[in-house]
């Protein structure tokens, strides 16, 4: 069992209904505006609610920064394959993920999927053997993406990945050393930006199913790299600047009927 | 005085020459090869080595990452204002500076210098009130970042800031409804980008002095926000991207005599 800490997991664990929640835990007393929400939601899912003392509430958590709104929830479940194309077939845009084969921890591993929903993504594939994370942590880190992104556990490459290059989807895989950058690429099409660990870079078995390599380019008198969740971000910001960029040029020209 | 701990923190502050080192200690009968370039800087920059035993860096240092590494250090000194009207002279690129106004801790702060060195720019600056960072955790998260990245502390916007822009800097400040999008302006003149703290966002006094207000476009169904590291990445990259892609473009052009 996974325990929620805060406002800012609970509500988007309830909002989200990714996972099954066994129980909202309350301080007593609490402000009825700050838990209205939290109330409401819980009993419209049917999802109970306790009003605890706050010693019970410390004794449950690990942090805190609780603030007297707790949940006892099961893992979130990984999105299966067959259940990836679904989604990607049901959105109108373009499809636009990201496969992450390390992470360095929970924390940036959050503010990564924190990013990747702010930037548009529509899912997260992560590998199986870094499907071991705090997810708790994960959820506070990502103030709340966690609950809301479908994730996706990637076990074997040639069986989840390669029917999504049926759905027409590129495979970018991001290296140092690639000829080409970021910028030479269109991710305004369906693509999967793919980003290694941070010690290993990207794994031989992934790249000889990417179809593009990519770099992010870097001043020559540069001492360092990126970590992994900045070098994340800015991939997945250069994919949703040309998807913006498209989305208002497409705006600009006038309609047809004038 | 400051403990830096590891190679990666010890490297960088002896290669940048930015702060007094008093001592370096190095574990005994550490493998020369390991410390080999530790000893030669530091012998060359009148540096004392001590050689310790385990025990003895264990007890100076608070991480388990030191690596048999460790320097006893003066703070870094920020940059004054004169020095950093200087740095931009003497720098053949258009300026590209970072002006962050609130931070989350030391760890993010590092991830934003590391991000900021690995896109090109050319100094940081921070107002006063947030230069209280744990600085050895700042060098260790910036992987060493800090170390060599010009820091500016501002005290002042008048007497600090207001110089910049006689040298044609454009300031940016980044505030999440802005009407433009940072896709909007031009990042390959001189530019300085100004990202507030992530709860109270840019403050009254420096909005005043901002040439134009840009926001990163988000898309509309996104529950989340960006974090004040990452947004400070996303900022960042496209600046980087900008200038890069200016400088590819020159490069394609053939030379004037051909």
């Amino acid at each position: 069992m996974d325990i929620l800490e805060g406002r800012r997991c609970v509500l988007p664990a309830l909002q989200a209904r990714q996972r099954k929640i066994q129980l909202v835990l309350l301080k007593q007393n609490a402000a009825p505006t700050r838990i209205a929400e939290i109330v409401e939601l819980a009993k419209s899912h049917n999802v109970p609610v306790k009003f605890a003392p706050q010693s019970e509430i410390d004794a449950l958590t690990q942090g805190r920064s609780h603030g007297g709104i707790a949940a006892i929830c099961h893992p979130k479940e990984p999105l299966a394959g067959k259940a990836l194309i679904e989604l990607i077939e049901k959105t109108d845009e373009p499809a636009f993920l990201l496969l992450i084969e390390g992470t360095e921890d929970a924390q940036n591993l959050g503010y990564t999927l924190r990013t990747a929903e702010a930037m548009g993504v529509h899912a997260v594939l992560l590998k199986k053997h870094v499907w071991n994370f705090d997810s708790a942590a994960l959820s506070r880190s990502s103030s709340g993406a966690f609950e809301r992104l479908p994730m996706v556990q990637i076990e074997h490459i040639e069986r989840e990945l390669l029917p999504l290059k049926k759905l027409g989807i590129r495979f970018y895989g991001c290296i140092a050393n690639a000829k080409r950058t970021l910028y030479d690429v269109n991710l305004t099409e369906p693509a999967l930006l793919a980003i290694g660990g941070e010690r290993r870079g990207l794994s031989g078995a992934f790249r000889q199913h990417c179809d593009r390599f990519v770099r992010i380019p870097m001043p020559q008198h540069s001492a360092t790299s990126l970590s992994l969740s900045q070098a994340a971000c800015v991939v997945m910001a250069e994919g949703m600047r040309q998807r913006f960029s498209l989305q208002m040029q497409l705006e600009m020209e006038p309609p047809a009927n004038t």
